[in-house]
């Protein structure tokens, strides 16, 4: 029987180091997760292999997609739709394999509506001495400056507020290591492991 | 800003081997757990010691414990109290130290009412191929045998529900490696941090 796989989604606010740390988790040597190729409008540039770097697709074809609820989750920028398509990632998780998303915040919270029980991680900053500083900067700031990314600051929080896990990206190693411990101690929730007892007693 | 500690319970059926796992767990170096000594009303014996091995305390002072709400979890054992006092536990969490218990499935679910945002664990035997031979014996056993385990097999399943986490106990430094993350990675929870974050920027 085999345990469904679990939909991992790396997210934070931007600038935090989010590729970063997932590229090293890729790289690790013990990994054993399926990362999954985004399907975007733009056009294929020299070198880039479809469904490796990406599915390219018509405009049409993706917004079709987008109107059969086949996208995980998606967003235009610069004209051009980037998004997840849901198929693969569903056919990867039915196997029992792992999938790693790493997104925008906009985007991990359209997947949570779609997959509620995925594994949310916000990627935070250092430490709140850090953020301090960018909220207060250097005492030079104005009052309207100040205000303005303490409006920012209290939006990410309250993003937090809808994922599983905050991590903190102190060291990328560190943060890697605790993103990893995070997923093998989920594949032992009771919620996702006690079906399999209970379909072994009904076989008895 | 100190993060309040987590109060973990490991626990499962009787057999499954969960005192040698905690004290495994105990006797690693990286161990910065804190075991909460318990209470009892039996006759302290030669050479054990007040604090240490148990808090001996009469019959009397143990049910004015149990009327005040003081105890965490208690049970009735031989004519004796065995209990996990409230106070301790909660200054020692209060100072940021995680507490670990290891009890039995009874009082688990007694802590699980008073701490419900405690981390509980529940050890399972080796495998399902185990627990199958466990129920249906090697084949000679009466239909009501079989059926008396299937019941029980059943109950510990249905426990399993009100806990977090199901870890297999296949080998011992596996089940402690496999607790000890899904501790450190509980302490990432969201709903654990987030009112850090959120305090901080108020105190700006």
């Amino acid at each position: 029987m085999t345990e469904r796989g679990l939909l991992i989604v790396l997210s934070g606010p931007s600038g935090v180091g989010k590729g970063t740390v997932r590229k090293a988790i890729f790289d690790s040597e013990d990994n054993d997760f399926q990362y999954s190729v985004s399907m975007t409008t733009r056009k294929q540039r020299i070198g880039e292999i479809e469904g490796e770097d990406y599915y390219f697709r018509s405009k049409e074809e993706f917004e079709q997609m987008i109107r059969k609820g086949q996208m995980l989750e998606y967003a235009e920028y610069v004209g051009n739709y980037y998004g997840t398509p849901l198929p693969y990632v569903q056919k990867t998780l039915d196997k029992g394999k792992d999938v790693f998303l790493e997104i925008e915040v906009q985007g991990a919270l359209q997947v949570k509506e779609k997959v509620p029980d995925g594994v949310f991680i916000f990627l935070t900053p250092p430490d709140l001495a850090e953020l301090r500083m960018r909220i207060t900067g250097r005492g030079t700031d104005s009052e309207d400056k100040i205000d303005e990314r303490m409006k920012v600051a209290r939006e990410e929080i309250e993003m937090m507020a809808s994922y599983d896990y905050a991590v903190v990206n102190d060291e990328v190693p560190k943060a890697v290591e605790r993103i990893k411990n995070i997923i093998s101690s989920e594949h032992f929730r009771v919620e996702r492991v006690i079906g399999k007892y209970r379909k072994m007693l009904e076989e008895l």
